[in-house]
């Protein structure tokens, strides 16, 4: 039987754990991932594209296992330099990171799109499925807390994730367009995945692209999440905070009801269970299974199920 | 006795060596160093001064002692990642020396020029005195040769100054402008000291700058210059290459003809005391020692030698 081509929505770290088990279930070829780029920062003048920048490391093997950002055994010279000249920096920069950084900021400063730039960049590093930026347009994720509002890399990194969230701004998202290949990936996927990631701050900017929603609302049939929220907790990262904070329910449920017009199929783990007559009542499929990936077998496994669920 | 305040015109490494010995005779505040920048280079972007970062790295006492050059047990992490993403590169850029390029490409980029940057960094280097670029603006030393026309560290770094030289350009020194700070630096020195820098491509760009050379005519009774030629040889560096190229003597006599309109004293080395009568004929003072700077004493010695003549 051929193998469906499938296209992946995708933040960070749960997101990429989720795909290293995802190409090894599926030729890679048949694979692209459309990544969110709203938290994209720069650092000294360099581009730093911090989802784009994990995916391809993960599935790449050169990312920090420890940390799953950054890549493994990376050193941190150039940075405690950097520290020296301008003042202690919260942002980790890793020497070897830094490569990715120079040599994006230099393309993209030679005119390249970002969308070209993470083309060539995954070819460097022998990845054989597409990776692509969500927009070639600066969108900027804004955190706005009881403290204050800032770039979403510095409320969760600088400030670990402890104000208290009261809203989210995506500045610059009603300019910003979803890329040609992002929306040829989606028309011409066999079956879309929402990976494991925060719904609001990694999802969310994609699907508030201008025109994106009602686009995958026409492709509803092909198209599963798997939810992030595993027994009123995410797996990874501060969805927690930023879900309460905007007033929402911490849950798988929550995450269906946020993808409902979108979704076909959803998948959440067995300690969920309970949950599964409501998420149908909202006219989803629903797959029970073990979702915790905490290992490469367990990523495969959640992959297999995900793609098999696609297929029929 | 009032110190003199001594601004001195510098290559790189020669000119660093000479330089670690000064500021121990004098207090560093009354020195300020004007740097060529005319063998500044671009790499991935980022803005590099090999000169500026020379006489910066040796004077701070970070400086790779065994080259000359780069930062003392530095790493090539992230080159060896720029490599594995754009290809080798010739140019070697340690982790720690790269803080230096990514800060000051920022701030160039944010407007500074770039003798407002090399302030900032010597002082980030808690350097006391002061270090001037030659000019804001650029000038690209490129060598024609045998094999072609290259950029200065192109044919020193990559060709390892092999290709027989025809011509030395100074691009773009006709609409360079010797900055503000630099013209008053010569007039307000006491004394003014060519260090013993390659007179072709290291002190030569600074005196091409238009209008530079008759100004430091007017000034020729306080300027000094060092013979970086010993024995018909230099002590470092393709001044040989480069001079014997372009038809000139390889010797300490050669280089006193070069800047006899706008030096006054002298010094060689004892190796070139035959030389004497022909340089005074110039209409030079001329002072014999040990040029040889083989370790800080020799250093220090060498520099009271010239701060000396500049006094009396």
């Amino acid at each position: 039987m051929k193998d469906l081509r499938i296209t992946a929505l995708a933040g960070g770290i749960g997101a990429a754990r989720f795909l290293e088990g995802l190409i090894r279930v599926i030729d890679p070829r048949n694979l692209t991932v459309i990544v969110n780029t709203a938290d994209d920062l720069q650092r000294y003048g360099l581009y730093i594209s911090p989802d784009i920048d994990i995916v391809m490391y993960t599935l790449a093997g050169v990312v920090n296992p420890k940390t799953g950002w950054g890549f493994r055994k990376d050193r941190f010279f150039c940075l405690k330099e950097l520290g020296k000249l301008h003042g202690e920096d919260w942002f980790r920069l890793g020497d070897r990171d830094l490569a990715t950084h120079i040599y994006r900021s230099w393309l993209l400063r030679r005119g390249w799109s970002l969308t070209e730039v993470t083309d060539t960049l995954r070819k460097r590093f022998s990845l054989r499925c597409r990776i692509l930026p969500m927009s070639d347009d600066p969108v900027c994720t804004r955190m706005a807390t009881d403290q204050g509002t800032f770039h979403f890399q510095e409320y969760l990194v600088k400030r670990k994730a402890k104000d208290r969230v009261r809203k989210v701004h995506f500045q610059g998202i009603q300019r910003a367009q979803a890329s040609l290949p992002v929306l040829q990936a989606i028309d011409r996927a066999d079956g879309i995945i929402i990976c494991p990631s925060n719904p609001i701050v990694s999802i969310g900017p994609i699907l508030r692209l201008p025109g994106l929603r009602p686009f995958l609302r026409k492709w509803r049939s092909k198209i599963l999440a798997i939810s992030p929220i595993v027994g009123g907790k995410p797996i990874k990262g501060p969805a927690a905070q930023i879900m309460s904070g905007l007033g929402m329910e911490v849950s798988a449920r929550q995450v269906a009801w946020l993808y409902r017009d979108i979704v076909k199929v959803f998948i959440l783990d067995r300690q969920d269970l309970a949950l599964v007559p409501e998420i149908e009542s909202l006219g989803l499929r629903v797959i029970v299974t073990d979702t915790i990936m905490k290992d490469l077998q367990a990523k495969v496994r959640l992959a297999r199920v995900a793609y098999e669920a696609l297929r029929y």
